[in-house]
């Protein structure tokens, strides 16, 4: 269960989502969020045995022990995880219990969970997921959770309204990492482009989401650090919006211009999370048969340079 | 499983998600999907058993029942049913159980499952999705999905790849329903509002996924029926999309002005399918507690009235 369910959310002064965030980006030192994006085929034999993807139990299995390996890796290394929702849906309703395991167990070793699941619905429909992720007594709690601005701002009220009651976090897609993300996203309407509109539009529930012990906003934004240009424009608009930051390390984004929209804290730039899935969960190193110490060894390795790289970067 | 598993879908002669569905419409004589949205509150006490929402377990069985009932009155009698999946997931990986069964159990009766998902993310996670629901092969299989185009017209390239290989089909957001939806689906760029801009940008996936029996394209579009001058302009740009039309009913928008977007066909006005929700699942004949023969009673004549209305606007 995310740990807001044990403090009182009520209070004024209570740690919201971005201040519980934030302290433990201060405390570690760097920024990593490492992504859960279990594709099945580089997953090693050491975890599938040679049963992936030919039976649909020990599939899940086997990306259910994979998970929980990484979590125990990470542990105590950094301050939040992303689970992408697609590849446990891949898996029908085995993999959507596998996510719920491990959300719960990323939960109880301290790491706060950020689903990806880019939602977005009308009225009734976006509280059915609000109620499915974010709620006290949600089937699935989670910390946070990203959305889809496309059908307009009234659908994201009710994940505010939620996330207010609840001490948890949104994350709503500005500008992505994608090639075509600039089909809609950058299309100027009156000399501004799409996504400075999004941004512009989402200052209200940065306001209504303010933080109790940080400056930050419980309403954060997805913005690509191969844009980094953008990532500025976006930061102008909400101050205090906590950003994700997708497509560092193998989607070819670098850590410097991953920090574009940070700003200068206590403890270095600060202000977001930058993600890294397949740099951390598949290194070359622990590709193929390989044992569990040469697995262990090859993940510690990959994550000891990405929070290195983050790390330095935010004292630059 | 879909029906679409039985045939050869490689063949350039073999019937298409649109061939099929266009099929079904005219055999029917109207264009009636039933959307699948389980809200808990509603559901008769009948199939809840006074147990609703306090025990997941049973929560997930009471949705399935009421839903299985459902289908059983619906059989033979509507071409497409329309699950909202927030609904399900809001039951965890239970409702995804009840979800699983609920599609297997329409394809079995012969009527075809359009999935309300909403789904849209980059290059190998929109795989993911694809895999999870549109591929011969996919964990819960279904004949449709619902997309979002915010990210990119890149990020709907997999599915149809995935469509076309499987005769599956894609009804991607345009102009949706909801009061807030101009926030940024009106925008003019250029004169041109941004929906309009997107069915433009769908024309190379309307040739890709173009019917082999009809002239129908199954690259869809959602285009809600309380905007009807809006339906014309997306027609114009896309002369063989179905349409999804939500709105109808419950939401405000007449039988006529949801027809807005269809033209004349072999039986009548065609091009599309006309949802409606809790009309359906939910009369008002219907409420609270009743005997499974009134419930049966309510359920149809709900069904006839809403088969009737739509019936008579495509002749008109």
């Amino acid at each position: 269960m995310p740990e807001s369910e044990s403090p009182a959310v009520d209070s004024a002064s209570s740690p919201t989502f971005a201040d519980r965030l934030i302290g433990r980006v201060r405390d570690l030192g760097h920024p990593l969020c490492v992504g859960l994006d279990p594709h099945l085929a580089p997953i090693p034999p050491l975890f599938a045995q040679g049963t992936m993807a030919t039976d649909d139990e020990q599939t899940a299995e086997g990306v259910e022990a994979f998970l929980m390996a990484v979590l125990d890796r990470i542990a105590g290394r950094v301050p939040i995880v992303k689970p992408q929702i697609a590849f446990f849906e891949q898996l029908g309703w085995r993999g959507m219990q596998v996510l719920d395991r491990v959300c719960r167990r990323a939960s109880e070793e301290g790491i706060l969970v950020l689903l990806d699941a880019k939602r977005g619905d009308i009225g009734s429909t976006a509280e059915g997921y609000a109620a499915a992720y974010l709620t006290q007594d949600a089937a699935m709690p989670v910390d946070a959770i990203t959305l889809n601005p496309y059908l307009g701002f009234d659908t994201i009220e009710p994940f505010a309204r939620v996330a207010k009651e609840a001490g948890r976090g949104l994350f709503v897609l500005v500008k992505t990492s994608n090639p075509g993300s600039g089909d809609l996203q950058d299309r100027e309407i009156n000399g501004d482009p799409l996504f400075g509109l999004v941004a512009d539009g989402l200052r209200r529930f940065e306001t209504d989401l303010a933080g109790n012990q940080t400056p930050w906003s419980s309403l954060g934004v997805v913005c690509g650090a191969t844009w980094p240009d953008q990532a500025r424009r976006v930061r102008e608009a909400l101050p205090n919006a906590l950003f994700l930051v997708p497509g560092y390390g193998a989607q070819g984004g670098s850590a410097s211009a991953a920090l574009q929209g940070f700003v200068p804290g206590p403890k270095g730039r600060e202000g977001g999370i930058v993600n890294s899935s397949r740099g951390i969960l598949f290194p070359k190193a622990a590709e193929g048969p390989t044992d569990a110490k040469t697995w262990d060894a090859a993940l510690d390795n990959a994550l000891d340079q990405a929070i290195t790289e983050l790390g330095n970067a935010t004292q630059s």
